[in-house]
């Protein structure tokens, strides 16, 4: 049982909040039962588990921790103090878990025929990323695919903000170029959403293998998606305001083509 | 100029930050350019603008703060470690102005025919709170109405996610049944949004005088929206995860009824 907030393990948990330590250990945190749930499900290896019971929520956690046990997670007992100390959120629910970083290369992507998918630019807040995550698991798309990200999908908020979406969306990270070269090679359109553009986001086509590409929360996309090579998409601005949240924007592209796509009989699709 | 952090003043600002004070002084803060920029569009009221021309990022700020003090506000200089102090954004633009509570009754709402309204119920997170409002005046609802709130819409941070909209959505709070009341006596159907339906959002009839109902984050809808006389639509889940973002929820079904509301020339409607 660690009681001490000054532990080095304590610390250690701690330092993994920051970008450095996180590539350095090639490790990330899982806080929450929601988050390590689904990671589990998701056949995510779990190294280490730390457990503060005063702090469980529910009934169902002990049964979790040892599923995560039984995988051959190590497992530590703390006490509240230090425990609140090594989480990141407010209201630490007794759970955190250090996993090894996973791969997020293009090539582990498996794709269904006729995917949908999710494209963004350059993506800055992990909470966005997160949100984004949530929307495109909603939204039931094949993978999500981040381009020249200026978050790293594995910082703590991106885990928080996705619920552990993170976890059941395939999700890889790779350069606009490279992104652009792969799409091509499965035979994926690109539909680039901007503001420049006359023509209404519910207006396009959104059959067959299609990703949708979305931009950054300050400059939308980058001229490498612009050059006209790519149908473009804009989200009507019936208000005031010139823009929408990122990813409420990206939302609203995937359900429409979750809409389109979906049959008449309510059926959803499963890419 | 206020060159200490410890002045009275700036205590006072970040004090401002909690409900009770805002409360007891009847006051809130607004902080940004763009923020600032929607709030003098809007006819809000400035009593005292705090600038800090070191933090400026761009060139129009002097001109912003000069139409403010003719519209009789006071103007405090301050240095900017004074100014980061009493700011609540991480990175000030050093514009931070103390502005009047407005009247936010149901009784202020003036609506056009045919109004297309957002009514949200119980919202905890002010970030949530203000990327609706954000989202509603995207969808040029004509006005939002909330419903036994956790959180107040003088919190800073409604005002930040907003990015000032809520200084161009006309917005009401009230109680649930003095929603219902309000809108049956204006002849406006309420659709509530809850996943105990079959019924898909995008099935939904958003033509005359409707208003979308969305419920919160943890809880969703309570029972009075729930009891049968509502018409009921929830948002498909085509993934792993059981519920989306409440301000994403809203988007969609506010665009959705955007777009049914939308000529077949893409002009887009004004209510």
């Amino acid at each position: 049982m660690i009681t001490s907030p000054a532990n080095p393990k304590v610390k250690r948990l701690v330092r993994l909040r920051s970008r450095r330590h996180r590539d350095s250990e090639g490790a990330f945190l899982i806080e929450g039962y929601r988050e390590l749930t689904r990671a589990v499900a998701a056949g995510v290896r779990i190294d280490e588990i730390y457990v503060c019971d005063p702090l469980f929520l529910g009934t169902n956690e002990p049964e979790l921790v040892e599923r995560i046990m039984a995988s051959g997670a190590r497992c530590h007992r703390l006490a509240p103090d230090p425990f609140r100390k090594a989480a990141y959120r407010d209201r630490p629910e007794g759970l955190l878990a250090v996993a090894p970083q996973f791969d997020t290369g293009l090539e582990r992507i498996r794709l269904r025929p006729d995917p949908l998918l999710l494209v963004m630019e350059g993506i800055e807040k992990p909470g966005n990323l997160g949100t984004m995550l949530r929307a495109a698991d909603a939204a039931g798309v094949s993978a999500v695919v981040v381009a020249d990200p200026t978050t790293d999908p594995f910082n703590p908020n991106v885990v928080r903000a996705s619920l552990g979406c993170l976890f059941t969306v395939p999700l890889a990270v790779s350069t606009a170029d490279g992104v652009i070269r792969w799409l091509a090679g499965h035979g994926i359109r690109a539909l680039v959403t901007t503001p420049s553009t006359r023509d209404l986001y519910w207006s396009a086509d959104y059959s067959g293998a299609v990703a949708v590409v979305v931009g950054s929360e300050q400059y939308g996309l980058s001229e490498t998606w612009l050059d006209g090579r790519f149908p473009m998409a804009r989200i009507p601005m019936a208000g005031s305001a010139d823009s929408l949240n990122a990813a409420t924007a990206a939302a609203l592209v995937l359900f429409e083509a979750l809409r389109q796509r979906t049959a008449a009989d309510g059926l959803l699709p499963k890419w």
